[in-house]
């Protein structure tokens, strides 16, 4: 039988080269315009392109999108049954307005809220990350897979730390490093972009991941490339993953990711599917 | 006149793209022996190569050298008048175990206790980045600036973190991270070598970078890169910088890094030239 969603992620990965063109367009532009002027004006204009473009060019009848700009433009982001493309344009808009390396484009594709296909171009670094459900993942067409490492001591661990207006917890969220640091772990990265931190693990660069507060794009792509690397993906609690709750860890190894779960604190961080 | 130390740098330039072509191999050997049998092991053997490679290929009479594993090895680590080589064969080690993508060997060039030239090759990446007094600094050939950024609220903040067995000093570390974020900055990075973070300051990618309790040979290069790409880098105090004083601040603009000098609590952490 034919794969049906394959040429749908042929496609996408046509797409998502283009858009990831026009990222590296946008950052050529005079570092001192984008200082002068507000930056988040270049983000959003960016992003925005960006998202058209994927959504324009990725029309197919009956597909569903749900895209980090259109959310923030009123759509809504709710996770049906149907074929749904759900897209960060630009993935690390922080790194995008610094030009720090790490910025990329995301997009996972799921029918009936199963995850078919995954892909993350890394676009300065000029890596494209793929995966299609049972299938494997690949880092521009080469098979890649996780460490394997399952000894937490000897691991290198990824999550991003930013002010948070809510005391309580920023304390949390620098509490939780702290707490990660002291296990000890051999260290702690902060790269800056939530798909190339899922891709970093899936090839072995690091062991594990987590965070809290970000969103089903940020995490839609890269959940398909780190399940078919051989990694686990799971909710903060230990639980199942779920692509709506705005929280994940992943690992090289369920040891690692299970006692990650064990050592976290917990804030509320809302859901994709029931704000807005 | 001709330039004393331009031949010293080409041949310096040479010889640090044979380093990294070295690293690189190193990183080629299979991931499953190096997490079988100890990662130590493997940068230890790498370290010292790499190390002695550039040592007896850089050979000049009456030259010095301090490099990281001499050091280790017992060598003395005192910055005198002479003609001194200041080498970290691989500066990021715990990024070379995890093959985590920021590695890379980095030569600083005294006479005169002043850094006429500085490399560092960021391997992985591919980047040589190179400054030599007075002349400007550049990446793979072509100039580099410092963003220019002198609103610290604007800025991209690098540092490390890791483990700390002292508690005092491991609280310091991370109330300094706390401090930071909470001013607030965009974001901090953590990408794991310093000579790298140097180098990113240096080309815009990022606005500052603080550390205490790193070494000469961990800054030697990336100094002569920072001040030549227009940047400013002064001791974590906001006193002059001082290479043997395992502590640093750099940024894009005297601002940003005289306000980081005011937040900062210093924890001691010794000298290069007082220790072992």
């Amino acid at each position: 039988m034919t794969d049906p969603w394959q040429e749908c992620m042929d496609h996408c990965v046509e797409v998502t080269k283009q858009a990831g063109k026009m990222i590296r367009e946008a950052l050529q532009k005079d570092i001192s315009i984008m200082q002068k002027s507000s930056p988040v004006d270049l983000v959003t204009e960016t992003d925005q392109k960006v998202e058209q473009l994927i959504i324009h060019t990725g029309t197919v009848p009956h597909h569903y999108f749900i895209g980090e700009e259109s959310v923030a433009a009123g759509a809504p982001s709710i996770l049906s049954d149907n074929p749904t493309w759900i897209i960060d344009p630009i993935d690390g808009t922080t790194n995008f307005v610094h030009r720090f390396p790490f910025v990329s484009v995301s997009i996972g594709f799921t029918v009936k809220k199963e995850i078919e296909f995954g892909i993350v171009y890394s676009c300065i670094e000029d890596k494209m990350y793929t995966a299609r459900k049972g299938k494997g993942a690949f880092c521009n067409g080469v098979p890649i897979k996780v460490s394997g490492q399952e000894d937490i001591t000897k691991s290198l661990v990824l999550t991003e730390m930013g002010f948070k207006k809510d005391p309580e917890h920023f304390k949390i969220m620098m509490g939780n490093i702290n707490t990660i640091l002291a296990i000890p772990v051999h260290g702690i990265r902060s790269p800056g972009s939530a798909a190339v931190n899922m891709c970093l693990v899936a090839c072995g660069g690091a062991d594990a991941y987590y965070h809290m507060g970000i969103h089903c794009w940020d995490m839609a792509g890269g959940a398909a490339i780190i399940t078919e690397a051989g990694g686990v993906i799971m909710d903060i609690s230990g639980g199942p993953f779920d692509l709506m709750s705005r929280r994940l860890i992943i690992a090289s190894s369920r040891a690692i990711a299970e006692r990650i779960a064990k050592e976290i604190t917990v804030f509320p961080c809302g859901r994709d599917d029931t704000e807005g």
